[in-house]
């Protein structure tokens, strides 16, 4: 399993001259360490003296954030599975009709299933970006950059995963799965777009809103 | 060592509510995914089919990433260590006033440090961007998501790094150390935009420039 791997070996496979894994796993992998971020400003207010107020709201995000980051952490192979499977269709024999059907209907299933997967990993990466921005004046305020890193590594997560749907949409012969598929990025992109920017001002204001 | 963590202990240990690992180990490890996505696009590009004529390019661009991206893994246990180094120095006795002066010298050399190692992680980013960047139209066009993928991580490596800079300038004294670091963060986050929105927009319409 990758997430066994450490951080020096994951570096390393990446590098490497095989496909997988790539931006897909990367991109789980980014948003995991943007839920854990938002997990430790949290642990960081919850309790403290000074956060009384705003203890609670801490302690929901982070059970919140650290079932993401959970999550997250376990699409970092399942990406790479997704992928191992398209790749597996296009080995499939091809010389009968049959074959070709069933060949043609494998690679249909491993490209959606290529597209849940990261579509899966944006939608999670964008709920971590909505739970730093309602812990902005709400954490503890020595951990304002790593709320702000925590947001932009969530946002990477968005993103990256956006470029992997966006790769494998040409190859969809299912036009309604296409389109809304499309319209679901589009969307995911814009939000994320907008809070990134409203957390990165608020972190460079030092958090003076 | 943290590098030697597994990506799921990496996880665990950063939402804990210890201050470190924090923001600026996640942005060192950004930046080494983003080198290790751009060293593996150069790998499935070097001595490919079709792709002889940027082999040399894609050689020369891995070498680069490849020793970036090592320097950015040994970055992550530098930046906690460099913050782990202030803490220690707001412990320094504070009775008599050599004491105090002591202290105060070594919580702004702790700070400075504070703020090295993020920039360095900073520069390293940008250059890993500027990599990516001249991969462009020159890397294996299957492996173009990844390509965008670690340009971004890249990119929020950058503006990770950057966050760490910012938080620690307000405690800096040595006011030419101030101004000289805010020109750079400016300058490093300014390019870092122009390379990020290019490089997306590139990937977004498929490689057709």
């Amino acid at each position: 399993m990758l997430v066994d791997m450490s951080l020096k070996e994951f570096y390393q496979v990446l590098s490497s001259d095989s496909p997988a894994p790539g931006g897909g796993s990367v991109a789980a992998l980014s948003g995991a360490m943007g839920a854990g971020l938002v997990s430790m400003v949290c642990n960081l207010t919850m309790g403290k003296k000074g956060y009384e107020n705003v203890s609670e709201n801490a302690e929901k995000t982070m059970a919140r954030s650290g079932s993401l980051g959970q999550d997250l952490i376990g699409y970092i192979d399942v990406d790479t599975n997704a992928f191992n499977e398209v790749m597996a269709a296009f080995k499939m024999p091809k010389e009968t009709d049959e074959q070709k059907k069933a060949r043609s209907a494998a690679i249909q299933e491993g490209y959606k299933a290529a597209i849940r997967s990261p579509l899966t990993i944006a939608e999670a990466c964008l709920e971590i970006m909505e739970l730093a921005d309602g812990m902005l004046g709400k954490g503890n305020s020595n951990a304002l950059s790593d709320l702000g890193v925590g947001a932009d590594m969530a946002y990477s997560g968005l993103k990256g995963a956006v470029m992997n749907v966006e790769i494998n949409l040409p190859s969809i012969k299912d036009e309604t799965f296409a389109s809304d598929t499309t319209k679901k990025i589009s969307s995911l992109e814009n939000r994320g777009a907008v809070l990134a920017a409203r957390i990165r001002e608020y972190v460079k204001k030092g958090g003076q809103a």
